[in-house]
């Protein structure tokens, strides 16, 4: 039996991950497989946790740390922190709160919330529900002109960021959707597009033929000029795993990557994204910044990200299990905890601000 | 209880490896040992997926897919995809509908069928009920004019190549189809042979003397050279693990090889097969095709074989587990979605064609 | 339930761990997960003893062993076996017995003990409960004249040396203690502080700016130097894992250095003891003696982190459980036995003296 | 309920290991401890087959195999195989039939048996019981007299080698038995000593001093030197592991060393034997045999032990399991198995003698 939304923090919870047990029982099977699935057998879901649990920090003691914090500067802006809130779709299936309340919860933790493409709230509403900077992820259209409209939307509501998912032209083998049998609830839409339909990565019945029509419309580097052309806004390319694909990004106008495999929701046995990252920092070598995404659950694993070359990092389970079991509060609060581990892990390795975060606080700097 | 076979997939289904249960459930646990059973421990059976598994991929992004396609050429045949059906013996003892069922699928999903030496149906009966491209697989019989009367019906019959399987001079170790008391039905012959009688892995009571009397007769490099002399069609040395025997193969007149560990079914602990193929490969340096099966279940397992240079791939349990499920339909199912899913995984990782599906796709190439 | 106390060993011990499912029963689990609890997700705790349990050693054989001895000199002091037991903070949650009771087992088995600062017991009661050498632990206080007058008590006190903790600036993730809701019971205090009044792990709520007050008071270099300087004891920084850390230590006056990761208690993901330990052992160089905690639970943990350069060790959990089962008789007989096989590790691997333990008694010197 | 042993081999037989849940089942704890209990945590028991697992197989196929055979010479005796019985103590623990018995096993599958020195029937007992090869295993008596009447009773009794054990100078950390409360019966002896009196492993309570009295008395290399002297028998030394004892060895008279670290019985978490087999034989480079035990168990391991430069292998749990589940029976089916295995390996992997047991038929020749 699916259990009400809480409406505060259980007493016993320890860190973010307890939420996925308290998700599990407030999701039906379909919605739970939608939140925590992987593509095929979950196996780069899984070694996302598992390279940043197995990477070993080399603390150093007795630093001054005086004055430390958190800040750091992202294309011009101030942030508090290098946490940011990733692209999750449809975040009605997750709870009623929806888009208008996650934005509500980064605004609460001073995060950045990066709105996905696939909103169940059109992008508008959510810029005014809370007034905290937010970026657009985008998915380039069949219809070029609708993918320009989304764009000036986007810069019209104050959006700050363009984030082109790159890493999605078709969608991947999720078997866990597949076999709960999940299908979008008829009230939920993808409220920024015409008609509310959208292609929707396990919504789709098996493709017929996958390298066919549907692949003469998918993305290309192109499409990324394009945008950057169309827009004042820095555009960041989101799936880069190969450190040339990060070269060609920065030639075609983007102002920053995102190191990302999609949360392993699309090619299963993708290389984890924090063994992707050091060589595609390496290959950027500091031109424009390097964010990551991909099983971020602790303050170590920020601070592991940042010692290998990200600027910043993004979060969706790690949020979206607590929004799905407590809504708002439910986010802002893992949101809050997360922050916390991360100065806590720089109080213990010796990092007074960020840029005391290197290389050789790992064990393995190359892991 | 043995449940009755399925006459449709069922809706949970979300992969090829959901079918294991399946057929257990459908199948007497003898039969299912010998569907299942890999030799000793079962080792090496288990190593073939976990070595794939273990393979990750590095994906590239936003290049142009217009026109892509699965399509190979192997012996001058066009094929819509590399992917073989693995020969798989007796195969009566999965589902009734026997060898003629099973081409009767491969026909279905334009998948070339190599037919067991130990058919329980006379290879001209499939042959005439699936006209589709098949090839026969040849066990080298003590009395050698045995063996050229297979070749020439095979030949007779329209089959385009012999793959002649090297590796089980003996039967291996079976303690799994030991355990399970595993027996031939009365009813299940070897219906190639004179009097329907064969030798079979497991079959046999413990060998007294194995060096002595049996392997006298045992297939040698000698009998590849002959079989080549016999037949115009092609001839494949099946089982290859060592490159110094690839070698030997080409030079014993092998239009090519087959990098296989029999499925794990003879030599427990021998080398994954993935993990044998890069070097084979090397060795062969393009002279001659190189397939490889053991352990694809996934397409991306398919992907990671032709990025360490295999031409094409052969699958038996990925199809045979459906099959003793689900007889012919659950055989296309399988075969069907393996197709999509390495079609999905080529586009992922921005393969257009299989000449795209290099060793860099993967993390580490010689693993 | 909770059950008694022991009073006695139970027959069916084979070894120290046998004593944390006794604890286990013993304890309500807010004081197990104070006991055996680890930071985040118990990872470093974890790997502390998976990292000892995979260093293989290499025995010598036929070695003459006559006159044979565990004994070692540490700070100008014999001492008959290389074990110290290392500080524990607030005994009285674990037994009513409280540090005088463990300072008695620390005696019967010549085994000088660590006091924590936080104990539960003047420093002045438990060195008159027990005469044997006892080291004192240091938490630096905000108020560094609190601390000069911790140092000198412990002088006075007959204390022998001072570990000053350098890896606690703050208190870490304590999800275990958190989720089991711990809190000191009433009657356990900081004896040794005025008005028994402590920050302790896992006992504050969550820190709300744990860059920002807190650490502004705490510990640095600094204050090393100035313990140095405020006493004639030999000063130890306790907490050391980076090579560089070690040579600050021995350039600001410390005797000693401890290779530590708090039991794993205070970052999790911190690299594990033993790995760390030759790493420093080099740095140091044989300057200052080397000690080393972290998941010694066997004889042969001791005989391993001696070959890696440790001139002694420290135990923690490895008595403290046998304590919360059975008192002072529990921590003796944990000591007693550990000590004995250490000895049997020596005579097993060809070791006369503790000189005879060398790098190359490991099959991978460097772990 | 210790269940009756058996007096024939179940059908539902698979391999040697089966073996252990029989025996389980007809032990009293005590005894099955006794006779599969490791050291300590069980860890190098543990690793002794996990190692050989790891161990993979490149087979090389379409060899002529005719006039094979697995046929061996050890110090000028023709062998049919090249297994060993490896010496257990007290086989009348483990069935009634005791080491007459297990003789007349070794006699029914042509093995040379090595006969304990705590052997609970006299050696000449077990000589006249069954005329076959045999070899006597020593433990140096503290009492130096009592060494040599042993050393020339069993020269006397037709016994043609001493295997002098030297890993053993004290009994290891034998936890399994005392959590078990073994004791040797009263009615078990050890019937080659003077009143039947053997300071057994886990028999002796608690060691008080393990590096004082005991080993003033333990073997040493001196005793080696004497034994050669003292007969015209070859000795060989067991549990060698490091490199340099072997060498040892070799300088003091021996005629072969044993690689091996007592089934894991004496010191845990010590190398895995057939880890330390490559440097051990890379030492004596062909000077003298080698042999190795320790966790043997199936043909593809005898296999991988010589392509490592084993020249025989001694197999001890592998026949007592199916000794104490179906006492002389089972054994000699264990040992029949086991060489069976052994020479369908050898045709697997194209060896026809064992002079083609190379270390390239394995992956990784240095493991």
């Amino acid at each position: 039996m699916i259990q009400p939304k809480l409406d505060r923090i259980p007493a016993g919870i320890g860190s973010l991950a307890d939420f996925e047990a308290l998700a599990h029982d407030r999701l039906d099977p379909g919605a739970f497989a939608y939140l925590m699935g992987g593509a095929g057998d979950g196996i780069t879901r899984d070694r996302n946790r598992q390279s940043l649990d197995g990477l070993e920090l080399v603390p150093r003691v007795l630093r001054s740390l005086a004055g430390g914090s958190t800040a750091c500067t992202l294309f011009g802006s101030h942030l508090p922190h290098p946490v940011l809130m990733a692209p999750v779709g449809f975040l009605t299936v997750l709870h009623e709160a929806g888009e208008a309340g996650a934005a509500q919860a980064a605004d609460a933790t001073d995060t950045p919330m990066v709105l996905s493409t696939l909103s169940s709230t059109p992008l508008e509403e959510v810029a005014a529900a809370a007034p905290g900077p937010k970026w657009f992820q985008l998915y380039v259209q069949a219809d070029r002109g609708l993918t320009r409209a989304l764009v000036q939307r986007a810069e019209a509501a104050g959006y700050r960021a363009i984030v082109i998912t790159a890493d999605a032209p078709i969608s991947g083998v999720r078997d866990a959707e597949r076999r709960a049998g999940f299908r979008l609830p008829p009230t939920v839409t993808a409220a920024n597009l015409p008609g509310g339909r959208a292609l929707v990565a396990g919504q789709a019945d098996r493709v017929e033929d996958p390298l066919g029509d549907i692949l003469r419309e998918a993305p290309t580097w192109e499409d990324v000029r394009s945008v950057c052309a169309m827009t004042r806004l820095p555009v960041l390319v989101k799936g880069i795993l190969a450190p040339g694909d990060a070269e060609t990004a920065i030639q075609s106008g983007a102002a920053g990557v995102v190191v990302s495999n999609h949360g392993g929701r699309t090619l299963d046995t993708a290389i984890p994204s924090i063994r992707a990252l050091p060589r595609v920092a390496e290959a950027v070598a500091g031109r424009v910044p390097v964010l990551m995404d991909g099983g971020i659950l602790r303050g170590t694993d920020v601070l592991k990200a940042l010692a290998l070359g990200a600027t910043a990092v993004l979060v969706g389970r790690a949020w979206a299990t607590a929004f799905a079991a407590a809504g708002p509060l439910g986010a802002a609060w893992a949101l809050k905890v997360l922050v916390e581990e991360f100065a806590v892990a720089m109080a213990l390795t010796g990092c007074r601000t960020l840029a005391d975060i290197r290389p050789d606080l790992l064990e393995t700097p190359r892991p």
